[in-house]
């Protein structure tokens, strides 16, 4: 219970169900002095919105913020920042055919053994659309880091089995698959396009880099920065795993493969990517999480009902095809909100 | 700051450095009445222990594992327990080297930077020593799951890029790598003094499987089952990367390949790994952990000292070829206590 | 920073400004398939409105709540419970004049030195408006503790000196000061008239009583029951001092009469307050909180301006003379969180 | 449950029970490079020791101070520090009578309850000697404050109803009941003997005096200095009242005498204590705390055994008469410990 707060001093409380009023989130501990507006909030909230390019869900979420509180002619006060996002273009009738149905790779069947009752209108709080205060708040996050010049940055780095073979920074805000190599792109493009038709989904990796970030960030033994970037990571619900670095590939390296030296002028490489023991070493922080398909597919599946009864079920209605394009500017979000977090918490040490 | 405790209801505060009087951890929030010994404690801490098997650091830690407090007449009270280690056969003149040194792969560099100054015996609070107070913890976690026949079970998937081939369950106790498959532990075995002779080290990769395990368990949105799992994993100092279920291959899946369906019986297949919208299924719990090679090898390294003169080392003494074995029962000890905490926070919500 | 969470599994955050766009709460943890309606929330609302009665301030906050998350067809489902009060009736023009400078007994002075920036409107976030979160919340919380039979009572023990002779439960929600002295009641009343009409204020004494309560609550050493209890109240703006049982009385008295003799069917008395060594012994437990007068009075003062040059002061506008009404469902509101708290704590353990 | 973990950033954790092998406390969140020594820890503990002056317990504790963790030179590192203290000259064959017996004014009752099992020797985790992680761990804050020129101040303002009637710091130090006014100390002395005589013990209140506080500690709304500060003393056993500023007489004062006016050169009177809006002023924190008489007595008592059939008793062996001495370090280390986490975290937000 009580499991929807994350961060320590820079801590963020979400609420809101898919098909309720509203969604938001409540933002504790943001320095004061902070210059915050609803309309850079609203950029990213519009980065992470569906109805955009190919292969996404026809919803019109409009998603506009609004600012509750904690802000005063445009600077954070340092009082909690509410956030609030109202549900528009709500219709639940579609969903009242899975009033009593566990849908296979939703949450349904475990919201039902957990609380015994469940708001079964567009997957409730297990919806995707419960990284809308996530989005929000990373965006005031992202103001924090960028007072420190923290950047974060974010990108695809496989769609569908398609893995992006350059690294062109600038080509990621042209392509709707928010990847950095522009054939590859195209090639998602196709993929998807395949997969819708055979009323499929398909997963990805996201890539999330953080540039200039000081050395020092970080709480061992437990709080380690890459602990904390992985729950953030792996709390996003269609995110199974996650790797820092190297990752999984250090399995199969020697320790003189995998050590970065070091020389005068910093680390000479970085398969550590940017943390060691837990603590930031001043280099980019590379991460990367698997991203599952989307559960809502269009083809045939074999489940039950609440009676434990079998059920063959079809889902209709509007669905992305891949999360992987609206899941980046959250990832972004979960980084930037566990950085600022870190942020504020190095600080209390009171520098070196 | 402060980051040293893990758990909300079952919460443990480790403590100690390598070279330090001791090490050891203080739980607070184990139920009363639970049976506990100083046998049963010391029988997890000898499975992490080195000085056992090929390949493995000389070290004679003797670990003695001492209960201080919340425990009376064998059984715990409800008070905090703390457990003491007393650091024994510990030598630290070997460490005056390393002094003013960082040494590549190790925490040195950066305790540095976030400190301004730090235990540079044995590798001080970073040392591997501090999972001591992990595994004793996890000893205690593991006896109020064993209350609620839930089992945790850990063995090593691959090492060195040799991977088990299949599961006998009898032949994890009985090699030292704690590899589920006979031949393949030979192999294993093989390759660790190939690299031992090469004066270098080896990664891995650990898999922990949880059996009956009770649906329900986990907090969305942020403390999901997985994400505080991932955090305990990758809070262990080798640890680089963290997956459930499919884990990575999820990003090449298909939906209607990746769902798992549902029949009368429950699930017909586990991709999900036991977790579905950060909430426990019933099925059985599968992660894995990426585990990097140790850092201290006996080949030539770069590096820089505290003035950021390049100094060219090597690091003699004892140490692991790999992790892998000892790191084993300290991933068993961090899910243990996840699950431990989130079986008494389920309890709070007073469900079935 | 990060201060405006309250509770550890029944885990409140509230947030908003006087003078903002609106005020509310979000609860995290409330167990679900509790029936929870906006009309119950909207009664308590209401006890704490201003606008009712004689002495109070003429403001028409209307104070309707709005529930956006957490229930569905009436019942909780165990997901964050997000209220919202909208701030009407709001006329910022009057504060122009204290946007510079430091109203005595108000925080404007440790505002600005903490944020340095502060919404100088209506007292921002430190106006008693924030309360409306808290009584919002607490209505919640009764609810938990009306399934276990467990009842918050509270009144006004003293006024301006005047202190109820008698104990009449029904006479509480008769008058206006919650008095459960019906004669004293038309004291204070007097005395509150004439507070007026000298332009000033007057504190008094709450007292808080649990009912019901059983054995076990309370969590030492830290957290207490009488701890959180005592932190909750002080929390509230007006409140300069709390005490439990026999409270200060305890400083005059021998341990021969202090103690509370027990027998066959219980305590003979209670002077302890109905808690022991920081746990609920199943007696009543019996709470006083002291509340100061408000600051804001037609009176002059002196204080300064923001830069330090004196400035001569009288606050005009609509004010209560006392807190002390309003303050009562406050005062219940923390209780009762408090306990839902430490009921759900309790649960964990599992039962004697 | 887990209620033994005090404060956020500056995070202590005690454990231990009267009559086992140890007692000990890990501060966790202390920042590096202060100067922290076994010697000064001590003489702290030694000012709560008991046997020395009159009417004291004759039990000689020892109370030896070891560091274990977090400390390199003499200086912290910014890890866990580790305090344990040993229990010697424990004799529990005595409280083999009160193993079944619920002894009036004591914590047997509750803890059974509770936990329906406790450690019934010396009082378990309910003794006072639980104060003793407190005191070492509120040293290591001391040195904290002494940085930012902090001093928290501790004094007797009144025993057995006898009340200081002068503050002469001077004499705080010389006579045994840290009374500030030498001819009081001299009666407070006499009505302690003739307590003693009766078998019978007695209360006071105690008085802490924070100087040279900055202003702007304190995180509204919850957190605020004053809450965090009553808790903190409300956990400690004996006291049932905790008041700051005018404390409990605000009731019977109009606005006009309770509001602190503010001239160029700071606030006129401090009736606030130092806080206003949750907030320190700068001004001096004025905090008093209402300890009950300690309920071990000799007289004759009324109680029940665990099967709830009645007992008389007379508690023989040592006990101190008043708590009142010996609980002055304890209010200051809580005192302490409140301020150091506020500096911690104030900070963070990075000053005005």
């Amino acid at each position: 219970m009580a499991g929807n707060s994350f961060g320590t001093l820079f801590r963020i409380t979400t609420w809101g169900e898919s098909h309720g009023p509203a969604t938001g989130v409540v933002i504790d501990g943001c320095p004061p002095k902070i210059a915050v507006s609803q309309e850079e909030i609203q950029k990213d909230l519009d980065r992470r919105r569906p109805g955009v390019g190919t292969g996404s869900s026809p919803r019109h979420e409009k998603d506009r913020v609004e600012i509750l509180s904690g802000v005063i002619e445009g600077e954070t006060t340092g009082t909690p920042i509410s956030l609030l996002i109202k549900n528009e273009d709500v219709d639940s009738s579609a969903y009242e055919t899975w009033r009593e149905v566990f849908r296979p790779g939703h949450a349904d069947f475990t919201y039902q053994m957990k609380f015994g009752i469940r708001d079964y209108r567009g997957g409730g709080r297990a919806s995707a659309r419960e990284t809308v205060g996530r989005v929000a708040a990373g965006a005031v996050a992202k103001k924090i880091l960028s007072k420190a010049n923290v950047r974060v940055k974010n990108y695809t780095l496989e769609l569908g089995g398609i893995r992006a073979q350059r690294m062109d920074e600038e080509e990621i805000e042209k392509n709707y698959f928010r990847c950095p190599d522009r054939d590859v792109a195209v090639a998602m493009e196709k993929r998807v396009q395949e997969v819708k038709t055979q009323g499929d989904s398909i997963g990805g990796i996201v890539e999330i880099s953080v540039q200039n970030c000081p050395a020092g960030l970080g709480d061992p033994v437990f709080d380690k920065l890459e602990a904390d970037l992985a729950k953030g990571l792996m709390s996003i619900g269609a995110v199974r795993g996650v790797e820092i670095g190297a990752g999984f590939k250090v399995a199969r390296m020697t320790g003189s493969e995998c050590n970065d030296p070091m020389s005068p002028t910093g680390f000479v490489k970085n398969d550590a990517g940017g943390v060691l023991g837990g603590i930031s070493t001043g280099s980019d922080i590379v991460l990367r999480a698997a991203v599952k398909p989307i559960p809502s597919i269009h083809l045939e599946q074999s489940t039950v009902d609440h009676s434990f009864q079998p059920v063959s079920i079809r889902i209709e209605g509007r669905h992305d095809v891949s999360a992987i394009p609206r899941i980046n500017p959250v990832c972004e979000a979960m980084v930037a909100i566990v950085l600022a977090d870190h942020l504020l918490r190095q600080k209390a040490i009171g520098g070196r």
